[in-house]
């Protein structure tokens, strides 16, 4: 009988745990921003259901968060959030807060400052405190959704009487990011230090995560959905995932079917970064070399066969030279992302320049 | 019946799945590298059964493995790792290969270069391939042990038909860091990116981690057993976990016994980074600028008391003035540690020259 109440009693605390809510707080569902094409399901990148023909494995990641984003004002002293994932859990080159939580940025002397993080709990719904014992000036403020899990559900907390409302996407242009778990956000420590995202604050412009880990092939049915994709550049970081002969046979493709749905935006080919394992590894060298000789022999043809304002960023040196630079010898840790940064954001503006993109 | 047989056949399944090994591998026992003194537990920082007076989290967390390495030398193809830790799961700001994984290094013309991980599996006991298809020249190798988590065992395993063998430590003399969570390694990405296991691979020092998260409080008894660690240098990185309150009181118990025990030996105090939320979190931004204010004031105090050979480094922009350099705003990112390696490594070594210990 007392085993049974202790019982009960457990469960009742569990119960009131888990539905327990900071209290006095005032949330809100803002519009979510970053994507190429408005989405049925407002947290998906991309409206899979109409392309019954890309991979499935690819349908999937493109239910994933990475680089959506909302944006709003406040004169909040607090701001925290509430928002459900799918039970997915992290891989173990990533931290939960990257892989299913949230960053929040916040406008200070004309720059998005980071600010703090909305930390995942055990279960697929988290209540978290993102910032908070700040003052009661208004601020425009980012929060990033997760990286690689679908999100499900989002509301922005303020306290009860602070102002909250939505602002436009603060960032200009589109550009759109196509490539693997690396332009996904694999291995950043938290959403907005994926690397589209970063070039996003670095610059004001709108730098369009289409990553899908692991499966940046190429296909024909994906190339043809990313170039129904709108945009003023498009940057193709494809090559990790593919291999050298889906780059020697997809590229062209490609290229070509962008060019001919945009004929004048710019299109900017990057070689894979170099996988440390590579190294020591005599088959992932081999490999990659086989990967970045075939990417540069398709664009030199694609020049020669006369194809306008296409643009390669080649691979030497993107992560540095200590070998530092990854989590697990594929995936750029944040000293690796801000390496590749620093290498080819100035690559990318200048040919945004030449073209009178920004 | 049919259902019946289905479940037994799942968990049949399952069973294999768990004891399944990688074929024809020989799996040795090494000798645990990187401690002060000798422990009766193997794979523990330091022995707290000797000292009963130190706080239980303090305890607790010296059984994490955080600095700890095996190094050996072996002709093998491949090298993999067997390996058990606690049932613990790895906290929303880490990677599950920094808190409970592995990483290993090997020597190439002269340097220690990142080679692959061990991926922990979801189950307490898990067995990765390092890394494979090397050549089959003999190479030294250093595997770091997890940072967060206690390690039950550790196995390493080559080829069946390959050698191995333990080395000497590959990093000379003895320097302690004593310090928070920041020492003890969140949020480096893998246990090798560690701050301090960083320094010693750039300096071939042996830098011991003393980091213990959350709990660098100098309390009397921990300051006894630190100054009971023979050393060649005592670097003290334990603002971050002690309030203005306890800096006070407690500053000159650590560095005066320090001092006594080893009277030649330098000192080098680090103020503590600035949390990145601090800049929008007033109390924080508050108490770290008293905790900052706090350890300068004993240190100057200090010194006119007559203690040589202590040293100060400030925390001026040791994460850089991007604000990108944390996972939360508290814990750097490989890009924050490698920020305040370049900053207070050169401090370090002139200290060490000038003391002739290099």
């Amino acid at each position: 009988m007392k085993i049974k109440l202790t019982v009960t009693l457990l469960f009742a605390f569990f119960a009131l745990e888990s539905s327990a809510q900071v209290p006095g707080r005032k949330y809100t569902s803002l519009t979510v921003q970053g994507k190429a094409i408005e989405t049925k399901n407002r947290f998906h990148r991309v409206d899979t259901a109409k392309y019954p023909l890309i991979p499935k494995n690819v349908k999937n990641l493109l239910t994933n968060s990475a680089g959506l984003f909302v944006s709003f004002k406040t004169n909040s002293q607090s701001i925290s959030a509430k928002w459900c994932t799918s039970d997915k859990k992290a891989s173990a080159n990533m931290t939960a807060i990257a892989y299913e939580g949230l960053d929040i940025y916040i406008k200070k002397e004309g720059k998005w400052q980071f600010a703090g993080v909305g930390r995942p709990g055990t279960k697929s719904c988290s209540e978290s405190i993102l910032i908070d014992n700040m003052d009661n000036s208004e601020k425009e403020c980012i929060v990033y959704l997760p990286l690689y899990d679908e999100t499900k559900s989002l509301e922005i907390g303020v306290d009860a009487n602070a102002n909250i409302s939505e602002i436009p996407n603060p960032f200009q242009k589109n550009l759109i990011v196509y490539g693997s778990s690396i332009v996904q956000g694999a291995s950043a420590s938290r959403p907005g230090m994926a690397y589209p995202a970063r070039l996003s604050r670095n610059t004001g412009l709108n730098f369009i995560n289409i990553g899908v880990s692991g499966n940046a092939k190429m296909e024909k049915e994906v190339a043809d959905m990313v170039s129904e994709m709108t945009a003023d550049a498009y940057i193709l970081d494809c090559v990790p995932n593919s291999s050298p002969l889906e780059i020697k046979e997809r590229t062209k493709y490609l290229v070509n079917k962008i060019r001919n749905t945009h004929p004048k935006a710019p299109i900017i080919v990057i070689q894979t970064i170099i996988r440390e394992h590579g190294y020591f590894n005599k088959s992932v060298g081999v490999r990659v070399k086989q990967q970045n000789d075939e990417i540069k022999k398709q664009f030199d043809e694609l020049v020669k066969e006369g194809i306008k304002d296409l643009y390669f960023i080649p691979a030497d040196d993107l992560l540095g030279n200590d070998h530092e630079a990854t989590a697990d010898g594929t995936h750029p840790n944040d000293l690796g992302f801000d390496r590749m940064i620093q290498k080819f954001q100035p690559e990318i503006l200048t040919v945004l320049k030449k073209h009178k993109i920004i």
